[in-house]
């Protein structure tokens, strides 16, 4: 049996999200299926991030068990040939029985694109979140900051399936103009459900000045007994990078 | 009535191409009904150029005959409230009324995007023809100059509809490449049916060395004896830009 670790990109515009769901186009669906076609045996794929419904990916990371002997170079281009287009294989190696795409992970990076004019863009449409009033971008990297280092984030999680645990390590949080676009990344060991899009929402309330510097500040000081906003649409948002290495 | 002059950026992967066709979305269609909306009675949309499904427009010209009394400079944010997030109006300004979108226009710029690299990208799916195969650029860029001029392009013709006269005039026709993305810029007075996309191939014939780089001189010398190839897939193709202004 080999553990086969894979690089993965997707447009995740016309899927259901990553997570397999009975009766709806979704990311591990497809690629079980894909794999299964090309392996000659029944796959199970595991991820390192369970992205939402129309949020895209550069750099997901899967991992599954196969029996096969197929030359571990091939993968990428025979599950090219049979995954629709909108996901692509990159690179695939074989690790250690133990490498769990998930579990395994140390962080987990993700990107925000925000188109920030007044007019909308077409062709952009799936690939950025649009804000026609004006946005600071240095008041909300300012506003980020709040956000670096180990919180209890129990105020950035979406309704649904609460985590027992709320606390999670933000290592990374920046924001940066380049013309009309607003680029926001986060990275941190992990995040809870809806996190990274509550964070961006109230990041672009900073921004627009509709919230004062220290909001967030101040909903992570509540320890999740305030809520956060809603969650920033999610067409804006890249699962960028997974690293698996211990940060420093 | 007024004469109203629209600048359109859309999105072609979802739509019929621009022509309006019975019981297909298609950008005339999606046109026609969200202004009759905001303009309270039927419109009729012409446009600059009739692109195919899947094509796309940065530059696309439209007008139509209005007798609403709505302020020019509201239409478009109008407009953009009603059309799908797919299709944007640009900017709108009243002309002439002998202004025809099509008629009047002096030339049509087009642009092809051409990923070069052995894989595919999942988010550029949509935006980007693939070819895995090393393209010579400067090849094709030299091929390339054969096509400006006055010739007979009854070669680059698609099948369908053969058009009365197929002489046209091509202004300037450009191939660069910017990393793993090749790009092809052709202007012309006009472009018969399908014959960019004819033209985009032949020249990616000539980058992979399946076709030498005097095909498409002696295709024109043929005078449409000759068939040209099968056109390149839509996806890659934008209207870029439309001129009004008689061309120096």
């Amino acid at each position: 049996m080999r553990n086969v670790r894979l690089l993965l990109e997707y447009d995740g515009a016309d899927f259901h999200g990553f997570q397999k769901q009975a009766g709806l186009t979704t990311i591990q669906g497809e690629l079980e299926t894909a794999l299964a076609g090309i392996l000659k045996h029944p796959v199970k794929v595991i991820g390192a991030g369970r992205t939402d419904a129309g949020v895209h990916a550069l750099g997901q990371v899967i991992n599954f068990a196969t029996e096969s002997r197929m030359p571990i170079e091939r993968m990428p281009v025979a599950l090219n040939s049979c995954l629709p287009a909108a996901i692509a294989a990159r690179e695939a190696r074989e690790v250690d029985p133990e490498f769990h795409a998930r579990r395994s992970a140390s962080s987990r990076e993700y990107r925000y694109l925000v188109l920030n004019r007044p007019q909308r863009s077409a062709l952009l449409a799936r690939y950025v979140h649009h804000v026609p009033l004006p946005l600071d971008a240095a008041a909300m990297a300012e506003a980020a900051q709040a956000l670096v280092g180990e919180h209890d984030f129990g105020s950035f999680q979406g309704g649904g399936s609460p985590a027992r645990g709320t606390v999670r390590q933000v290592y990374r949080a920046e924001c940066r103009r380049l013309g009309s676009l607003v680029a926001v990344t986060l990275e941190a060991n992990a995040f809870l459900y809806q996190m990274v899009r509550i964070a961006i929402r109230s990041l672009l309330e900073v921004g627009t000045g509709r919230l004062p510097g220290d909001a967030i500040a101040r909903l992570l000081r509540s320890g999740g007994r305030q809520r956060g906003p809603s969650p920033a649409p999610p067409q804006g948002l890249y699962l960028t990078r997974v690293r698996y290495e211990p940060r420093s």
